[in-house]
């Protein structure tokens, strides 16, 4: 079991250090592993460790092994002087060419020895990724071989080496969930979320998300949990909102390849763009234009580097919004890229209560920014939070307006948290900052909220005093609950 | 009347050109004129014009014309040597000491005439900045006395430079739009929003929507307009979407002296930052703690930078915005930036019959990434073309599934739009990319397609085969319409 340390937490996101005991490291997360192919290196390892600050990167020891020309230098020099990167490196085992080309020509034991052979700091076994969307047999079948190699894996000597136990069970939430339990039992060390690829590549982040926190039930909160093969930016405010810690691709380096350029809204073809909308050295530097201009092998450099300058940009800013407390508020401003994002965050919601265990009980004032934000775990706490509040008296006021003496106890109420006792209105979360146009899903969660306290306290005699709430809202409070508008005459 | 070419428009937002002639070149906007104090320069101008390409600036006329220092070499050198800058450079009266100080010793006439001889490209009358909220008195007297002040600035021969003509009227709508018209009558050049720094001081993004759209609809489509003294990059793209081509602030140049880091998704103390939430040059050179540790001048001058990095940056992805048809989308996503940017969006989009006449016939495929874009001017538009539509038979099927020959005709159903003749079905705006998990807002507009189509076609039998509907929408759905789940057995 690897040495983890968490930090930081924000809904379900960490800020955590990794040892990684072989290289002499620790590592920050969340953090990206940018792909390093052993044979094209777009930017050398090097220069990703001086110019960007990887800590980390990820090469595939399956094409190492394979290699005519890499494998003994990779054994004689260690992957380390062979890449020249003194961070620490992870390896793959070659389960994604297997996934890709159905076979491969090597077991767990045989890449896990070479992996530790070339120096690798971080192994991997051979899983085997399912794909979404496969029927429960071979998704249980595919597990059930998973599981062995990661048996196999825990019982082979690696040293200092950490191994990694990739996490499968295709779209079903169940074998994902049983899957993490599995997986943390082997007492490996970090925890790639396998086979999410197609998910991606589809634009299927709501499905993604169910994956994801699947994957988070069985794991708990034990070791680095790694999106295995996400890279896109525009989605690791949202992953890292779920619980994922690592993240790699090589999208920075193949999209260059095709003139794609990344940002945290999306995908751009370099083509389409008259002006560059980003800041980072190389937009600063160039225009599209002048991008254009250039030869191949230039381009190909300054996209790549400015798809790693955004990369990590992003990687800074979602650590820096756990630091501060609001990783959902940078969630809901990214799920405005497209609108599977916006499927992604729904979802993402449908599990609050998940995420709600590990977010904070205080923190930066809540923003209420969208009517997504009415599911926030914050919201869900609160409700939760209303059962454990003593009343005073037999007619109690709950009022958005001020109070009034003929009552033996005045609350208040705020959208979307419902009632309060008035002494804890500047304390978290009450005092979050909300729109003065407030919308229907504010005041229908304050309802629940409403409805929630009468329930604790059947014998009370209620009364409600709203600011203009709409029929859904109202609908949802309890018939023994008088209610008034705050602007209608008593 | 200034020569100012729109290249493209998305809502009101406006990619345009405005030849200063004084100057000899052309300004691309939308663009910010970061504003140069004549006394102390934290970025001096040249580097303002060589790294982050400054085509425009502007500096304070009054406070040269009372410096005994700089007013001579003014005088004799000129603006454009005694800065080094050899792009456009405007210049402010002392309208803002005005409203700080309660009086200034010059009159339009004589700060016109200074603003001439030193050379200024744009010059600006002494207006009165009459605040947000005074009564409709002071409102009315003190924009009679702007207004008298334009028609003086009018008659002055200023020769080549242009002159602005300040919209005012405190928060009074109709004042603002006969401003606006007013100053278009002038004849003068450049269209500042006066007084508009208390509202944004305050986070009163819902009374700013609401101010520039008054002046945007007395204005019309002549000249350029600038929202003076708004330089906060959070909310380029909004004020850009409701017709704002120049922004310009101190900001990036006084927020550094105080630590203060912009984004734009908020401003942000140096101190409570642990990593740079950017990707800008300074930001991938150091850490908070580098810079922190760095001499105050040092600090400063690096946060200034960054301040610029970011500023320019989103400059251009407003541009690119503009440019690919999705600026609604920019909006959309820096509104979650803090809850009075949703007030201010919700308040954009009450205007959306505005943005409507400008926004193009067809561009990009619409992205529908929250509740608000159920309002946008694209559904506004596909309703009222509703009406122009012809219908054959009696007996007309709308549906989100499958089409049935029992019916005369099949249309199809697309929330947010409503209606829609099949055939049109990969045509903008139905070529949208909308979540599968669609929401309230967007039934309910497509309900109200619905009734306007059953409104223009009184005698046709309408039956409507919706896709899980909520109440809230199919209470909107007129009574003689017969209407069907997708997933109800027929």
């Amino acid at each position: 079991m690897t040495n983890f340390e968490v930090r930081q937490y924000d809904a379900a996101g960490r800020l955590g250090k990794v040892e990684v005991p072989r290289a002499g490291v620790t590592v920050e997360t969340p953090t990206i592993l940018p792909v390093v192919n052993p044979h094209v290196q777009t930017i050398d390892p090097a220069a990703l460790e001086s110019e960007f600050g990887a800590e980390i990167l990820i090469t595939n020891s399956y094409i190492l092994h394979k290699s005519d020309e890499l494998r003994e230098p990779a054994l004689e020099q260690g992957l380390h002087d062979l890449l020249d990167f003194s961070g620490a490196i992870m390896t793959d085992s070659g389960s994604f060419q297997l996934a890709e080309y159905g076979e491969i020509s090597v077991t767990t034991e045989e890449i896990l020895e070479f992996q530790h052979d070339i120096g690798s700091d971080i192994g991997t076994p051979v899983d085997i990724p399912t794909p979404p969307d496969v029927d429960r047999e071979q998704a249980e079948d595919e597990l059930a071989t998973t599981q062995d190699r990661l048996e196999r894996a825990a019982s082979v000597d690696t040293g200092e080496m950490l191994v990694s136990a990739p996490v499968q069970g295709s779209t079903y939430p169940d074998l994902r969930e049983q899957a993490g339990h599995h997986a943390v039992e082997t007492g490996l060390d970090v925890f790639p979320l396998g086979a999410v690829v197609p998910l991606m590549n589809e634009y299927r982040y709501a499905d993604l998300a169910d994956v994801v926190a699947a994957c988070k039930r069985g794991l708990g909160e034990v070791g680095p949990v790694h999106l295995f093969g996400a890279g896109h930016p525009m989605m690791f405010a949202m992953a890292a909102a779920l619980g994922c810690d690592l993240f790699d691709s090589a999208a920075y380096a193949l999209y260059a390849r095709d003139d794609r350029y990344l940002t945290v809204r999306g995908t751009q073809q370099l083509d389409d763009l008259d002006y560059f909308p980003c800041h980072c050295p190389v937009c600063t530097e160039y225009t599209p234009d002048e991008l254009d201009s250039l030869d191949e092998d230039a381009r190909e450099d300054l996209l790549a580097r400015h798809n790693l300058h955004v990369t990590y940009g992003e990687i800074r800013t979602v650590r820096q919004a756990i630091r501060s407390g609001n990783l959902m508020e940078l969630v809901d401003s990214r799920a405005r890229g497209h609108p599977s994002m916006v499927d992604g965050y729904r979802t993402l919601l449908d599990h609050a209560e998940q995420l709600e265990r590990s977010d904070p009980a205080s923190k930066h004032a809540m923003f209420y920014t969208s009517h997504e934000s009415a599911r926030r775990p914050e919201v869900l706490r609160h409700h939760e939070r209303l059962d454990r509040f003593d009343l005073e008296g037999d007619e109690v006021l709950l009022t958005e307006g001020g109070s009034n003496d003929r009552y033996d106890e005045t609350w208040g109420v705020l959208p979307p948290f419902g009632p309060y006792p008035r002494e804890l209105s500047e304390t978290y979360p009450l005092n979050a900052e909300t729109p003065e146009r407030t919308d229907r899903a504010a005041c229908e969660a304050a309802a629940d909220g409403v409805a929630r306290l009468v329930d604790c306290h059947p014998k009370v005699s209620f009364t409600l005093v709203h600011d203009d709430w709409p029929e859904t809202a109202l609908t949802r409070v309890p018939d023994q609950v008088r209610v008034r508008d705050l602007h209608e005459r008593d």
